[in-house]
């Protein structure tokens, strides 16, 4: 049986990708910077409205497992696309970055989900959701060998929107705790928080969850708080190992106990397209933590990883990170 | 009842666009920096094989609408898509720079074309074509009044693959011929020559073909010779009107009768991706020859759209090509 570094859970999705300015933003009331759940006739709406548009495979715990392969980790995927076109191209993607992927496709409807993502000239992301096949997920797609094989099993919070999935993530956190790995979740999305603050708490309150990893927004939204200060004071106390606050241009924190490590960001030249900076922060500090590295170089990959991937088109390295400058930097220093 | 600058006809296709070194060209046995026919069992091998890829709509003909509309053109499109997933891609990406496409799709099998576009370290791609639905392409789907209302009506040689696609552009090069409007052709592929010399020669000697857009190895191809000056004045013999012979990085040239006119190439500081540069040099020139310019301004707009759309990934303009410096200077200039 292979063993697995991550192994990553969370909302199978296509990403279609298109330039618009703050005015369409407006007309078409998108909120601008976070990620909207929309039904199927708004969908189409939006996708007639928007300008022509590039696809690619996304969704937070996909793009962090992509970007964990890319860093030379070893990893799997769970998550639900159906058996249409855009399922086949979810699919090939993440496998044929060498990732374990086998969740079961959904026959017919609903089809595999897509997100709006609109990028204006600033370079921020504004995301509209149509969870499709996602709502399908359930404890009956969670492959116990998989989770009992990877160090840690990693999961989006974006999967307490659809209805089964939570059932499926305290499944998979069970077999993972009776292997003796451990359980990371990511907040997501502010908005995420304010609709699902009290789970998120107990998760991590009851140790379903050992490491989270949070921004700015959604930490100071899970404590409902102004102040950073309380917000990582909060993590520190309700983390049962550890969590990370990523901080845009501000670095991050990696909260532990008592102790606050903070790594400064990188700086980018040119940010072309905010979409997955923390699914990719995500999955270099995931590599270095798997590595065994102290939580100082895991961080510092983080931002390596973060950072390349705003200068460019798309949540997905377009090539290998492992070679990069800033990521050999960032193993070294 | 709208007048448009340009119609182009062609095989719509979504492209598949994946990085890859050499070696992997060589052991799929892909013919680099060519287009090659394949059928669906070795599009599933293909694409089984090849890493992760970004999805756009692409098509040689579809790009040079894109392009001519990204100039400010008026521009329409015929192809065939098949009523799935990709079709209502490729119908929503060329519906929403303005493009008139309303080609009836096919229902059911076979899919929408594809195009697995593998882009090497240097820059040069190479295609592997499934034309899925665009067999099905035929005279029922020349819809007389654009091609009537159209300035000039614009194909691609890659029609004489699929069965029936050649009735239509006879028959719409016909109907245009009646109105009084002209027909342009691009010879696409070096390989297409091979396969449609004799047809490609009579289209012009007939007269059906008004202008010729070639490349250097097109243009060679065309008369069996490796000068480019026998090439030159058999183009400039054959042509009813006029041909333009595209050359990479030394530019292009026009041949009218004895003229001879040739403007250079730009330099482009980082060539990321060639897919599209001669789809966009033709959406260049046709928008300064439907506004009336000279051919030497009009090739100055070729190059600097083709020059734009090889520094990035994908052969559509990902933001309108209408307020780039370069395209500005090849107005005045």
């Amino acid at each position: 049986m292979a063993e697995y570094d991550v192994l990553t859970i969370g909302n199978a999705i296509v990403d279609i990708i298109a330039r618009c300015d703050d005015a369409f933003l407006q007309a078409e009331e998108v909120q601008k910077g976070g990620m909207t759940l929309i039904d199927a006739g708004r969908a189409e709406h939006l996708y007639g409205r928007m300008g022509p548009a590039i696809e690619t495979s996304g969704g937070s715990a996909g793009n962090t497992v992509a970007g964990l392969v890319s860093l030379g980790g070893n990893g799997a995927y769970i998550g639900k696309v159906s058996n249409d076109q855009l399922g086949a191209i979810f699919a090939h993607d993440i496998r044929s970055l060498g990732v374990k992927f086998e969740t079961q496709p959904l026959e017919g409807f609903p089809p595999t989900a897509r997100c709006m993502v609109l990028v204006t000239p600033d370079g921020e992301r504004s995301m509209s959701t149509y969870l499709g096949a996602c709502v399908e997920l359930g404890p009956e797609d969670i492959d116990a060998e998989i989770v009992a094989s990877a160090k840690i099993t990693y999961f989006e919070g974006y999967l307490w929107d659809p209805p089964r999935a939570k059932e499926a993530i305290v499944a998979a956190a069970k077999i993972a705790h009776d292997n003796g790995r451990k359980v990371a979740m990511t907040l997501s999305d502010s908005f995420c928080v304010h609709r699902y603050r009290a789970e998120f708490l107990d998760l991590m309150r009851q140790g379903t969850v050992d490491i989270t990893f949070a921004n700015e927004a959604e930490a100071l939204a899970l404590y409902e708080t102004e102040d950073l200060d309380v917000a990582l004071n909060g993590l520190a106390a309700d983390s049962k190992a550890f969590a990370i606050v990523t901080r845009s241009e501000k670095g991050c924190v990696v909260v532990e106990g008592d102790k606050r490590i903070a790594v400064p960001a990188l700086t980018v030249p040119h940010v072309v397209d905010t979409t997955g900076a923390g699914d990719l922060f995500a999955s270099g500090f995931l590599r270095g933590h798997t590595l065994g590295l102290s939580h100082e170089k895991s961080a510092r990959l983080g931002v390596a990883a973060a950072g390349h991937i705003i200068g460019q088109i798309g949540p997905r390295p377009q090539s290998p990170l492992e070679g990069l400058a800033e990521v050999k930097a960032a193993f070294v220093g």
